[in-house]
């Protein structure tokens, strides 16, 4: 599939990059400048948050999308944002280039169906709790109303203990999924770890392991983001992960903008 | 709370009953008489189906919804279905007298929202790898809206093995919530065993929890069933349980109609 | 199976109790004391202690033992205990009725045919991330050596968080096991809760669930025991259950001393 | 620390590599030859098998532990093996270079405690439901000992569902491990995996993550293992792996012999 000249699940694996949540222009603005220095593809942003609690910060709503949008023409970078309620869905189309179906929504049949109508490329999340059989068939309500551009994503899966990571990530995924699957599979690192201290490693280990690509979080001022903001790697370590992933992407015989 | 006349959350342990899917008048009818038989005092049945898979049979829709109302009205229950698409709400609403959001969908906080706004009782059954907490707040969606008629569902966590259950029932959230909650809180052990065979045994554990419910599975032919025959009590043995449950609901100080 | 009169896997439901750890000679007789008066007819008490880490109290071993088995004799109770350590094995067949496997040592096979060897009749703890299957198969090495006093133990299994209770109790291998095995099984609530305010409703399920028997921490003064005074009911709380299990186990068609 | 010259937990990533269980001397001698000629260091291979079933395949024991020594000699291999039982400790000290403590193990204190006091290097597997915080603190049993030979090793957790693979690998404890201990940490893919297809693809992983090496199986003929065929790589795709291993082991700052 190529989105823009990006092609995804090719030789080349490719990196999604962004904050969690799309706060202001010039924090967008400052993270897609470094996506695309670094060798970012794709820009991540979040306009609209799903969120355990109903009292934590929901998001910029439809003016985090233009935001995005802007962002991603200034730069040259496809974007990509979680579509949470069909209500939006057309809107979220219209403003950013591939769509995120969250964790929690990998079983809301109504959403897949409405994805699978729009006919944008789409990334699914694995559930936390969800097999790979279930995660598959669920891609399966995109694929069944014709929309061929499925994007899996590993972001980890119910921890033993949530005393250091949140959700423990399972790159065992990716092989499997390769011996399952024509759809090309991405990984997480960010919300699987919960603690940026462990997000290299973890990404570099997906490309070994042969994930097509990565979408990871990252802010200019992790400490003051809205949120997640301790799974964010700062600009610095990006810009760092970014030449180490390219040497483990060239090891296994790929490559890495 | 008190539905129609009947209290949720009182001395009173009440039981729904029904089969998974509506499949035809004459099937729900026939199970909507033994509900009211031996002591059910609600009926449940699904008209939207959410199925792992997009080919398995997803219910009758709107024409189950109508089969439900009649047969509530002819037997004088309750009536509970699950509302899987915010498009149905409506339609679910005006035809059902409690609406349920199943385990797929605890964190769809858009339809969280809406239910809340429709100010119906409604069940919220616990997401299948849902802590406590992340339970009680996606109940914080629909109350945070003005509703307060929320009715908690236990139905199992997810499983150390599927080799003997499809689910492993976590009993122990019943006193775990009646620390934390106000909330009635109810028990799925259809859903959680997936086999009938260990029904009945959960059934008595919940009660003797101290369970404000159950919501269970029961089918005129469950080897005929179009969904889940496989956990569904016949009505016979659904008539045996009632009996039963009578016994230890008044040896825990409470009441079985 | 029958130790010193008192029926296993009967139609009575048999109840031990006791500290976690012995810790004095007071301590187990004024515990004692109260098992024998509520209707106990085990008596429990950890003289090896696995603990987690290696700077917490492990017990007092032989001296524990001796305790044990004279507060047994003193008040007619049979004597269950943990061994840990085939050296130990000895000893603790002298000194106690029934030994104990712990969940950490369900998979230490040269202790389970040590025990096997030993004809004492053993409680074997489910591992708590063992599946059923496993569970059973660890039975058979005491089994294959010609010993048939196996009482297995479901004692929860890894929890979904650890945010409420230590451990899952799955209380439905209890109706699953009746299918699998001609084995009694009875049920540990309290190193499963964690927290004494839900071992009285989880005992209670246990019961109605179909266990034969219970074997639970109680302590003349929970706030001041070495070992998981957390989970220790105090002996009013226990007094006060044994009055409520007894209504439950007549509700099921069984009887409590 | 170094073990016969050979360095662990040093810039060198390790690699251990051999059959499940020993099953003759012309399967061993064969597998080191492989192990050697390619750049692995260390020779694995099971004398004692715990089992799950007591019906399975128990190893060759003491015949084994020669076959062992001798093929390690030969090929100027350091020899690694599993102690099941304290009672074998010293044979297996005598014929074995490292010892190591299976996952079921893994709270066996005594037996920890004995390996502690051997001083012998020691690989200690993490419990299949084993925290972290766990694991590092059943390394204090053989460290309180004054032994500090000891090598952590990840082998997977209890699995989501075990459709695809036995366990999940864990990946992220490798960089969890180095931020909370000193000692070095491998990892054991294939376990985890239960099937050779992905245990490449995890190798990689583990080495792009930051472990210091790896402990694999593999078999001049799978399909007629005694133990564990399934997951073990045949000569060929060993060979294979190793080539792929030392290149990514250079684009994460280290080497591979």
């Amino acid at each position: 599939m190529t989105v823009k000249d990006v092609p995804i699940g090719s030789k080349e694996v490719i990196v999604a990059a962004g904050p969690c949540a799309i706060e202001s222009e010039e924090q967008l603005m400052t993270a897609a400048k470094a996506v695309k220095e670094y060798g970012g593809k794709l820009l991540r942003g979040g306009a609209f948050k799903p969120r355990t609690s109903p009292y934590a910060f929901q998001g910029l709503g439809i003016e985090g999308l233009k935001l995005l949008k802007k962002a991603g023409e200034a730069f040259g970078l496809v974007t990509v944002t979680e579509v949470v309620d069909q209500h939006d869905l057309d809107a979220v189309a219209e403003h950013a280039d591939i769509l995120q179906i969250g964790a929690r929504n990998m079983q809301n049949y109504p959403l897949l169906i409405a994805v699978g109508k729009s006919k944008k490329p789409v990334v699914l999340k694995r559930g936390s709790s969800a097999t790979i059989d279930e995660w598959l068939l669920a891609a399966e309500y995109i694929l069944a109303q014709g929309n061929n551009n499925v994007i899996l994503c590993e972001r980890g899966v119910h921890p033993l203990d949530r005393n250091h990571t949140r959700y423990t990530l399972d790159l065992s995924s990716v092989p499997v999924v390769k011996t399952l699957s024509h759809l090309p599979v991405i990984v997480d690192p960010s919300h699987a770890c919960g603690n940026w201290r462990y997000v290299s490693a973890m990404s570099k280990a997906a490309v070994a392991a042969g994930a097509d690509g990565l979408i990871m979080e990252i802010h200019p001022c992790p400490s003051e983001a809205l949120c997640d903001g301790a799974q964010a790697l700062n600009l610095d370590l990006y810009a760092k992960l970014m030449g180490e992933l390219r040497a483990i992407a060239v090891a296994v015989g790929r490559s890495l903008a």
